[in-house]
């Protein structure tokens, strides 16, 4: 056939396929008989009124996830893994499950143990059991997936500024998108024969309309008339949007519909608060809301499914207009034949469905090898021709396998409950941000607030809630902190002097960057313990220390060692002492760890190595920070260490022996964070607040050596080594050992004060 | 002789040395005839009663410029070279000299033409007024050095600790301060001997107490009975703090004094607003006041004669204490035969003198070699068989070779003049900071904004007026710009989303990390001039600009070059046009513009080369960012550059013609800066605003790519490149061409917004 390029040109499809998706996913809550949940929508996902993301349906066990909308399928799927992960945690607990098909498996006999959802605004809730009434609770249960699509605006412009038909652009946009809602009403059947996917439902499922459905193993029980229908009263005409908006008002006026919104057709206009406002506002996107849920995939819709709508989406503008409403009278009838066929019966028109492919394909033909596309459409060509390969003539073969569909459902359910369960300290689909960042995001989904990756790398995030608008980086970086704060802590000699001035302990010394300076500087040698150093050093090389004062010659080896590491050396007071990290959050102590390298403990049986690798068993140890501890490795910088304490990895230490494989406590070397919050005596935490205080922070890691830290501080068993002006959330979050700090949580506090606060 | 170790060991000579001293130089502004300045003190060094740093003396025109303490040498010395820069250049505007010695050259012979500083403290001035009256005008326009000394505290608190004949340190630092004072007193007639300077005066010159001097080429007129001298009836007692505090309460009460402060000695007590406040306060350091004005150091003081006093008295740390009064009686009898005494005499008590010598080398030898003190103590020695090396034989000496005094002042004077008058874009002993941070110094010692440099090589200082402190790195960033505002600029992809979202024009693009998906966006390429870069690249290269969409080889070429350079290409419409900067305080332009590469324009004669030599004779041109412009180089760079477009540094360029030395317009590799603030089209000032205010930012430097810069913006005509969170000052207060912009006072005012409302 050939493309009719009325609105676009065929060049234009690598722009149009950069259109934007939004995903709604809705899904059924059932316990692991597969029952209906009791339990009531939680709390652990905010509260419904501000919620973007996790919301409530139709019934109160009947949950919304809602995607962001976005260009990349990917990042589509990362918002969902996300959203599945934070309602998993939530549902494991409770014994839980999400439903994985759109049908239901076993309905409550008495109608009354079906919860409508218990929203706050109570018109909302008024108007839930008014449609019970009117269609029936058992249809409101069925979930499926909605399909938002935007044409790229950008493409659409230059279209605009490319014609002359037409001088107002919002004109043209109307005209676009109503061709596109009639052409997917004409042929939205042949989604359906390829994707429709619920050939079961609880035996007692019945409609008000059209009573119990007729056959079992239909393709989609969803889209047939059993489904979710309006009387057939309501007739709307979508011969233009004009035509729309007065066909839905005169519904209205004569009592079919009782609002605008009670109006159910595969095809929503979007982008006003009612219909009349798209004739000054303009369509803005349109909502296609017949996707079924595919049972196989944990999000309930696959990558491919994703990119297959979307190219029918963007075939069907350069399919000629079927322009007349007796063609989507047509196409609604074969949706409903298709629908209600056998799953293994052939296409009902399988002309028109070549014709589509073809179509399908010359566009795919326009994208690049890398979208895949063509694959897609070799996949769709082939089950035209052999229905076993569509999702429904899939899921019917396999059901065979099992006992039953509620079976079949509850183990797919299991299975996906798993994937969400796994590595519970990342947020899923977006591993690939660092863990503090991850944590963060996690709690303002929880908490409602909307986020937006702004650069993945950098980690920089957006977060927006009730009007304000807040940039985050790495986690705790904002705009509660002054960019002198952070130089102030960034500069060690600034920090120094700000907290010494103060009066707080922090180990005196000077700088050289000239061997005779630091040679001459002997005389002036106070009499305590030092510790000579490189400014710079990774690994503890250079280092000497002095328990007293040492001997002119002693201190000149000193230097000449630290001097080979660095061109600028220290020359320090020495604390001996436990390093203390202090998480300091609006000069409060939030958490406190111990950092302690990276070690093995003896057991007088196993070598060194493999009491490595049992220690990096841990579930928690991974690699490249995206887990809350790290790999011990047995590389060069471990072997040096256990060679200079007399070891190597064949090494037996005797039962209860510490042994260190690295002298730096970095987590990122396999060391270990152990917290202290509650151990720690409450001077030291003054002492880090007022720390935090000097140093102007919001938010800030105080780096504390204690001699004994359960001991009230005095002025020489301490002292402050550094402030951190982007303290590390994970340490704490996830520590080695001891109570986890939510301090992603805690930040969020910060940042949006109403956020937690919901009376 | 024995060290007497009575307060302090040997050992802790090196301790001590790290003493803390602060300078006071008075100075008499004279105009270039060598008469009394009429010039007020000028407004240009702010208001006398907020001003820590340049003051008024007892007249008008005295100049008393205060240094902070410190245990730095080179430090004070810097500290003083900044002041008398300042005070510097408004002097050579009003015509006005800083006269080089101690006493004055010419006095009117109508007093009322000595005019008393115009104090804005009604009290203060009347004083000034009564002790005119009461010692004669002339005495009061005499000038010299005081010497604050503190005796470093951390070595005074371990001699505490290691004695056990006091209980109480208060009392312990007051007996070691007083006995300093004694000694002092007593021995000060050898410092006297060696740096006594003022052996001329004006003709006229006379004291209302003891008439003319008796004689011409004495030591020291300053500090013979001709000097600054009270009335003998004015006794005071210092063998105690205690017996002190009742003696100036005595004379008060009998009228010898009118105030504490009328008290006139060479040794000032200093730590509490009274005398009995030290009693409970204590000490806190010791205010020397004898030391004549060097007349041959612009500062009126060498960086020797600061080693020599602190030596000296250090020294007199470890000599007995003389203790009784009449010693003290003694000691001002043999200060006032030293000064009377002629410049080339001999010391009147050599005995006495070398025993003090031998006791200063005793303590020098303590210290290392590095402090370079045992040759100050070797030209002491010298001093004493010769006096024809001391200062004042030294002046009258040379003094000679003039055909007067006043000839002698104003020769010096003038060439000081000239010392502070060079390099006026750098601040004076801060010269190795970066240009932006000393414009912000000289202005804020210009405002009387107490300064610090909290870490020189960062660029960090601290500013404090009015019990407001506030924290500057790099000239520009403070308190008043938040950490995330900081990152939101660093981050070039977070830029662009949020002036791109806000309807800024941002030049469209994506950036690639892989070249076979940079291959494939090919079919999405705007039908636009576009320009393929290298994410970072120094010297331009890797860059193709395309005027018109390319064919796809030639885009595929572009992408290989830009690959050769980054790992991460760019793929970005192009703009062509003239690179603005504006930089933006609190949302608003306050100074634009345009950056240029280093260029030499031809004159059809002369080479490339001998043009460069010829435009970097520009004294504005520097090196290493220590002069506002930058030394163009014939390097590597250039001369590929020259290649590029066919020209060596041996070419002859026609005349008019602008050749190029660089593609990249930074001044630290000799760009230019023009102001184009007046030149702008507002709506581009409206735009880089808005810029400034998405990104949150108190001070921000936008770059924009200006099709015209004198005509209106429109959607197609401009470009943001970026921006940047810490703007160069320098750029626009020391432009290449056109008006310089006081942004380091502008910064000043946005955070002191009292600092300039003086009503």
């Amino acid at each position: 056939m050939k493309i009719q390029e009325s609105y676009f040109k065929l060049d234009q499809v690598p722009g149009l396929w950069r259109s934007t998706v939004g995903l709604e996913r809705e899904s059924l809550r059932v316990n692991h008989d597969g029952n209906i949940s009791k339990h009531l929508h939680s709390s652990e996902w905010g509260t419904r009124k501000q919620q973007p993301y996790i919301q409530t349906d139709f019934a109160e066990s009947q949950l919304e996830l809602i995607t962001p909308p976005s260009v990349s399928i990917s990042e589509l799927q990362a918002w969902l893994s996300s959203f599945h992960q934070i309602v998993a945690t939530t549902n494991e607990k409770n014994g839980d499950l999400l439903w994985p098909f759109s049908t239901p498996v076993i309905i409550p006999e008495n109608t009354e143990d079906i919860k409508i959802a218990q929203l706050e605004k109570i018109d909302e809730y008024k108007y839930r059991a008014f449609l019970a009434d009117l269609y029936g609770k058992h249809v409101q249960l069925i979930s499926g997936i909605h399909y938002n699509f935007q044409i790229n605006p950008d493409i659409e412009h230059d279209s605009f500024e490319a014609q002359s038909d037409y001088d107002d652009e919002l004109q043209f946009n109307n005209k676009i998108y109503m061709h596109l809602a009639r052409n997917y009403f004409r042929y939205r059947w042949l989604l359906t024969y390829l994707i429709g996917a619920s050939p079961y439902v609880a035996p007692n499922y019945a409609t008000n309309l059209y009573g119990k459905p007729h056959a079992e193993r239909m393709r989609s029980i969803r889209q047939s008339r059993y489904g979710y229908q309006n009387k057939e009263s309501v007739v709307m005409n979508y011969n233009s949007l004009e035509d729309f908006v007065t066909s839905i008002e005169d519904a209205i006026d004569s009592g079919a519909l009782s609002l605008e919104k009670e109006l159910y057709r595969d095809v929503r206009l979007r982008g006003g608060a009612n219909a009349r406002e798209l004739l000054d506002k303009g369509i803005s996107y349109l909502e296609f809301r017949n996707i079924d849920l595919n049972p196989y995939h944990p999000h309930g819709i696959d990558d491919e499914t994703i990119a297959l709508v979307r190219l029918f989406l963007i075939t069907l503008l350069f399919i000629p207009d079927v322009k007349y409403d007796t063609e989507i009278v047509k196409g609604t009838k074969m949706n409903y034949a298709t629908s209600e066929a056998d799953a293994l019966d052939a296409p009902m028109d399988i002309d028109e469905a070549k014709w589509l492919v073809t179509a399908m394909r010359e566009v795919a033909d326009q994208l690049s090898n890398t979208d895949n596309v063509s694959s897609i459409v070799d996949k769709v060509e082939a089950s035209l021709d052999d229905p076993s390969l569509t999702l429904a003539g899939r899921i019917v073969e396999e059901a065979t396998e099992y006992d039953s569909f509620l079976e079949m459902g509850l183990r797919l359910a299991k299975e996906h409950q798993q994937v969400y369960l796994d590595k519970p300290y990342l947020l899923h689909g977006f591993e690939n941000l660092e863990l503090s960042t991850q944590d963060v995001l996690k709690e303002a989904i929880k908490a409602g607030i909307k986020v937006r990756i702004i650069d993945s790398e950098e980690n920089v995030i957006e977060l927006s809630f009730q009007g304000q608008t807040e940039y985050v980086k790495s986690a705790n970086m904002t705009r509660l902190d002054s960019l002198i704060s952070y130089f102030l802590m960034e500069n060690k000699v600034a920090t120094k002097v700000l907290l010494d001035e103060a009066g707080l302990k922090v180990p005196s010394g000077t700088s050289f960057s000239n061997i005779e300076e630091a040679k001459a500087y002997y005389t002036s040698l106070p009499d305590k313990a030092i510790v000579v150093k490189p400014k710079n050093t990774n690994y503890g090389l250079g280092i000497t220390i002095f328990r007293s004062k040492p001997s002119e010659d002693d201190y000149i080896d000193g230097l000449n060692f630290a001097f080979k590491e660095d061109h600028t050396v220290l020359v320090e007071e020495y604390i001996e002492g436990t390093e203390l990290r202090f998480y300091i959050q609006d000069n409060k102590t939030m958490a406190i760890v111990e950092r302690r390298p990276a070690h093995i403990i003896g057991d007088g049986v196993s070598t060194i190595g493999e009491l490595i690798d049992e220690v990096n068993k841990n579930p928690l140890r991974g690699r490249d920070h995206k887990a809350p501890l790290t790999i011990i490795e047995k590389g060069e910088i471990e072997t040096l260490q256990l060679k200079n304490y007399g070891y190597t990895f064949d090494s037996v230490p005797e039962d209860g022996k510490t042994v260190y494989l690295r002298e730096n406590s970095n987590v990122s070397t396999g060391g270990v964070s152990i917290d202290r919050t509650d151990d720690t005596h409450e001077g030291y935490k003054k002492i880090a607040e007022k720390a935090s205080q000097l140093l102007e922070a919001s938010f800030c890691g105080v780096d504390i050596i204690i001699e004994d830290y359960t001991k009230e501080p005095t002025q020489d068993n301490y002292g402050i080594i550094e402030a951190n002006f982007n303290p590390m959330i994970a340490i704490h979050r996830f520590p080695g050992e001891g109570t986890p700090r939510l301090l992603g949580k805690a930040m969020l506090n910060q940042l949006f004060p109403d956020v937690y606060n919901r009376g």
